[in-house]
């Protein structure tokens, strides 16, 4: 199939708009490290707006369940009044753990995008595919690698400098 | 191996008080059907007392995130002011789904015992094994079936009442 200017055209927009929301949940990542926390941020889309943007707060929160995901989707059911986010976008810096993969089919989410693979823990394609199991009662689409670079840097940074 | 009258009598103590615990957690069950939530409930044990008592309120809060192991976590780490439950035991009268189970290996929590299986979306060994996964960083031990009749009765009893 040849894909013509404007198709070209149209999915250059649709990467520069990923973009923009990548960097807002890296914005976020940034914020979690000048708190000390590790620098994940996520931020939720819906009817092309930022419904949610949050950070990992663990240690502040002293809360096992305070990833950035999590506080992403507890605020986006606030903004939507529902539990239910059908149609719903996040965004976040690293592939998520099982408890939020858990958590965004929950919440039926419809897509995730993540920045920086996580070999050790990811539940996206690193070490369980949650959202592609026909099992459960709801799937979501998945995309890694946005901005993957910079989302990882910020984690290799981080961890660095806790070393140093 | 034969097992002395001592022996005996200290499991059958143990029983006790594991189902004493389990009665705890069928109690705050029974609250969320009060409120027309799907009735599972959950309580957390450290020390040898319990320092969380939760039920699920994903109507109640419109929060696809709140369970009831999910918000007894988030109790049983502010009462210990730390997010590593080191030590601790969840009593919760439903299997834990994905979200969940990936929560209590954030935790760390060393122990879970369930009441009655979810084969549709259990993570505790109907659809996965989260907690016996040793590529995390984080392992639990496991224990379902206790008090599973009266546990699994409520859910029954629930959905009947909601489908007439």
């Amino acid at each position: 199939m040849s894909v013509g200017p404007r198709e070209d055209a149209s999915a250059a927009e649709e990467r520069a708009q990923e973009e923009v929301y990548m960097r807002a949940a890296l914005k976020q990542a940034r914020a979690a490290a000048e708190e000390g926390e590790v620098p994940v941020g996520a931020v939720i889309v819906a009817g092309g707006r930022i419904i949610a943007r949050a950070y990992n707060q663990r240690e502040r929160l002293k809360d096992p369940t305070a990833h950035a995901e999590m506080i992403a989707l507890t605020q986006a059911s606030a903004a939507l009044e529902s539990w239910r986010l059908d149609g719903a976008t996040l965004y976040v810096t690293l592939e998520p753990c099982l408890m939020c993969a858990g958590a965004l089919v929950q919440a039926r989410v419809e897509r995730v995008v993540f920045g920086a693979p996580d070999p050790k823990a990811g539940a996206c394609g690193s070490l369980y595919q949650v959202g592609l199991d026909t099992r459960l009662n709801h799937t979501f689409e998945l995309q890694g690698g946005l901005l993957e670079a910079e989302c990882a840097e910020l984690l290799h940074d981080f961890f660095r400098d806790r070393r140093d």
